[in-house]
């Protein structure tokens, strides 16, 4: 789980890493001399894979020689040498290897590059060499393989993948490994990575029991169990909270919408590739919602003539979208196919754009704030040079003026980036860091000039006419579901009390102790906290290790002492031990970390 | 909008109506000689109807003429006298009258009955004469015209209808009328109308401003705009509260599943017609949920291994289900496609379903309480004599005793029905009177033996041996769209402080006066009241009437005095004014009322 980010081709650690691909391309080629058929081998973040149609299955030992063999050509210090060929020459050189006469056919039908992905202009054809390997590529490499350090390169994984990623080509063996500038920089690399591994949404939405998916609803499609619902409703119940508090007002807009509409607002031919099936009823077809945007514009237009007083009117919604991604790419609640986003679309006059710009970037501060994303940066995308934006040189000047100064007075550290607004408007995205350094875009507002006057909305001005209302897209934590998946990580499971699915356990010491514990138990649910009793006839022990892996904030543990003095004992999931207290002082307690959102 | 209940055919009243219908049609016949033909004439609820097929559109003024005509027919004191005839006969009566002689086709194959429904044996055909009147009818009637009240007959209004209610078939002209036994009860019944009329909830839905419907979106999909939004999130958040309180918990489970799983379960042959079209992708069709059971089962199972001691499980979810209802059945929010029912289902051991019952039956009775629907009775619906019912004695003798022992524990009255039952178990339906005296079926408690089987659910129990848990359907208040359409009829809009969108209007006498009024405004959202300030241009009474229409519970006029003393002045929607209170005071009220449900 990650997004995506490569370092630019120029820099030297992608030069490392896809020099790195090239090293362990010929170990491997040298494993099954004449046999080893190669296909690509680019770097990716944090290392390169390279594919391969080997003759047998590989097994972990042959990554250990592989990774033997990679060190030596290094140490070897080969140069890396470019030359420049025509299609011929590279077919001359590739006879014995069909993935690589592809490519080459592709290239020069300039359809594709040597990495296999689609181009516009057909690129010059280039061969590197180094020590007895030999490659199709573009580059650029390092210039000699001792330039990569041995200490700081190590293979990770096989996996299958088929060639060109097409399920319908032969499933290859892609060879993962990580590369770096130095040996502590790949000890850093496997650390995050083991901490990444130990906090994965995955495995922790399991071991809590937060959340299933289930082969008979369908892929993609979560099922939350109470405790998962219980953090998704207070997600919710909390941004919502802020919202109203700031002006924000709520609508409901159910699930579908006539596949008519889609086609009125442009979603239909954007968008249709990620919607679900349609619903056919003879001459009606029904989609589900993959966005809100026509259903809150709809709900505007049929709410009647709107006067420029009644502006702004702020619509939110947590609506559950439906978005056909392709089963390969779901990844548990990061990537599903039912998302529920935190929507919110602004109607509002020219005039206000900046003012609900601003209240925007407060509500989305304020809820980042409180869950503890302290490190984040705002991108500020303007529009480019190139032709996909809507002409309309004042609107597009105004509306990026209204949002600079806005995030100028806001005090935000934003970057402008030209040509990466939407073809409809500006618009700032919020990218923010967990506690492992990974970045994630969460918030987005975007203005918008286009779907308003598409879908014909307006209102009456001060001057009598009507005009069509600028419409701002917001969303604040995204989905519930991408971000329940971050919080997790970013909390290893450790949610705050105030979003803890059970904040308080209750362990009696001995069975005879387990009415005293019900009994302060009603007391704590009667003060709103969500409270379990561990009745089992289990040692204390056992019951203290099952509540801290349930990363439960408290355990209070009860016996003959704390029955007879009111008190309980309390424990951390941190190991923590507080001692014996009287209830009420661990009620005001646990309340100031709720209050605190501790 | 009410729940369809008929007379029994031998009642006086339903023989009545019945007879009206053959008045009225006499006299249609006489008013278009030889050139009317005649469908069909039932009674129904208060009243009847006929179908027409006439030369022309009939008027107001000719509804008056009928009325007339039928007030001599009935004075002419003509006895209804039946003979029974052969389909032969039947059609030498009716040869001139081609829908009659399509009945008797259908009588004689035992198709349908003389009002063309549906039915099992070949009738006897009989033919009813009064007066110069002659009809294809079954009976039975009154003994002779003079026996219909002519003070407390009336036409009602004329409405299009299919012939068999087929639009491919020609539409007739259909006249209701209503007849009662007395003068006085036609005038309560038309009062009662009236009432109905002035609440109806579609209209006050356009005049509070609370859901459109949109042709864009589809049929029997609302939109909620921020105030129905409110009602809605309020009513669901209160049934959510009761139910945390006494236990139960929350799942979430998305909106769709593979139609697969309706196969096994049985919900695809049972419900397929009610279900929206299905969203096929190759191999896989996804149906919308038109129920929540299966996911809640299959949540169940996804969980794991459960054991007894983790019984009960009470997965309760406001999911929004998709029922592909006819587009001619659908009655603004009381019939709708998109349809949130407050669910539960309870996974229990036998042993359990007593005490689970009982308390199903007090977190309805405290819900219905709350929103102040005090004459209710219960419905225990039981096994009958007739095959459907799944065989296991023991299982059916045990619920149906757990259930009526709970019942008779809960000091509530209730009535058993043999035969009523669903087939897979016992079951108890609440019927709740509104202010009009008008029955709503809202909640429902079911027994299930069946289906937890063919899902394949278990758990340990403590005998260590796997067994299928029963599983009890429950919902309080039905669905959140219909209840909402009962209280906006039951409290004609007025909803109590509690659930009314916006509490209190701020209404400035003048424009210096706005910023006191704002002032208090923010005090009291603090307080957590959901405030307007009116800060238009207007009279204050313009300002009052306003509210009032809006049925604003509390109007708070400030003016000097009030802002120097830091007062407001108090009036109610029901024109009550309560003069000038402190701000305190007056929050301290109105926080009353809500706290009492008011």
């Amino acid at each position: 789980m990650g997004n995506k980010k490569q370092p630019y081709p120029e820099s030297h650690i992608y030069r490392v890493r896809h020099s790195a691909a090239h090293i362990m391309a010929q170990a491997v080629q040298e494993m099954f001399p004449g046999e080893a058929k190669l296909a690509i081998g680019p770097p990716i973040e944090d290392g390169f894979y390279y594919d391969f149609d080997l003759p047998r299955t590989l097994t972990p030992d042959d990554l250990e020689k592989i990774e033997k063999r990679m060190r030596e050509i290094i140490e070897g210090d080969h140069p890396f040498e470019k030359t420049v060929v025509s299609a011929d020459e590279a077919r001359e050189v590739f006879a014995d290897q069909p993935y690589k006469l592809e490519l080459i056919k592709g290239l020069e039908e300039g359809a594709v590059d040597e990495n296999g992905e689609p181009i516009d202009e057909p690129p010059e054809i280039s061969i590197y060499e180094d020590d007895t390997f030999t490659d199709l590529c573009r580059g650029p490499h390092v210039e000699s393989t001792a330039e990569v350090n041995p200490d700081a390169v190590k293979l990770m994984s096989v996996a299958g993948a088929y060639w060109r990623g097409d399920e319908h080509n032969p499933m290859l063996q892609r060879i993962y490994g990580t590369a770096w500038e130095s040996a502590s920089e790949l000890e850093e690399y496997l650390d995050r990575l083991e901490q990444a591994r130990q906090r994965d949404h995955r495995k922790l939405g399991k071991e809590l029991g937060l959340f299933h998916f289930s082969e008979d609803v369908g892929p993609g499609i979560p099922l939350f169990t109470p405790k998962g619902e219980m953090v998704r409703h207070l997600m919710e119940k909390f941004v919502r909270d802020v919202q109203t508090r700031r002006g924000y007002e709520h609508v409901w807009t159910a699930h579908l919408v006539k596949e008519d509409l889609y086609k009125l607002s442009g979603h239909y031919d954007n968008y249709r590739d990620v919607m679900f099936p349609p619903m056919v009823d003879e001459n009606i077809v029904y989609r589900l919602k993959p966005m809100n945007c026509p259903s809150h514009m709809t709900l505007y237009k049929e709410m009647g003539l709107h006067s420029y007083r009644e502006l702004p009117l702020r619509f939110s919604e947590f609506a559950t979208l439906y978005r056909y991604e392709k089963t390969g790419e779901l990844t548990g609640l990061a990537r599903v196919r039912a998302l529920t986003q935190d929507d919110c679309h602004i109607f509002c006059t020219p005039d206000q754009i900046q003012s609900e710009f601003a209240l925007a970037l407060e509500v989305i501060q304020e809820v980042l704030d409180w869950y503890k994303f302290s490190d984040y940066r705002v991108q500020l995308s303007l529009r480019g040079e190139e032709g996909k934006y809507v002409k309309d040189d004042e609107k597009w000047d105004r509306a990026e003026s209204a949002l600079r100064d806005a995030l100028v007075a806001s005090g935000l550290a934003f970057d402008e980036v030209e040509g990466e607004a939407a073809f409809y408007g500006p618009k700032a995205d919020f990218m923010a860091k967990d506690v492992l350094g990974r970045e994630w875009q969460l918030s987005t507002i975007q203005v918008d000039f286009i779907q308003p006057a598409r879908l014909g909305l307006t209102y009456i001005g001060e001057d009598g006419e009507e005009h069509v209302p600028v419409v701002l897209h917001r969303a604040v934590t995204g989905t519930t579901e991408r971000f329940m998946a971050v919080l997790i990580e970013h909390f290893a499971g450790a949610f705050p009390v105030w979003l803890s699915p059970i904040q308080v356990e209750m362990i009696p010491i001995a069975d005879r102790h387990l009415s005293y514990a019900q009994d302060v138990a009603d007391k704590l649910r009667a003060e709103g906290f969500r409270v379990q009793v561990n009745d089992r006839s289990e040692r204390m022990n056992a019951k203290i290790r099952d509540a801290q892996n349930q990363k439960i904030p408290y355990m209070l543990i009860v016996g003959d002492r704390e029955a007879e003095a009111g008190e309980v004992s309390v424990r951390l999931r941190t190991e923590e031990d507080m001692g014996a207290m009287p209830l009420a002082a661990f009620v005001a307690q646990a309340q100031e970390a709720v209050r605190l959102g501790d």
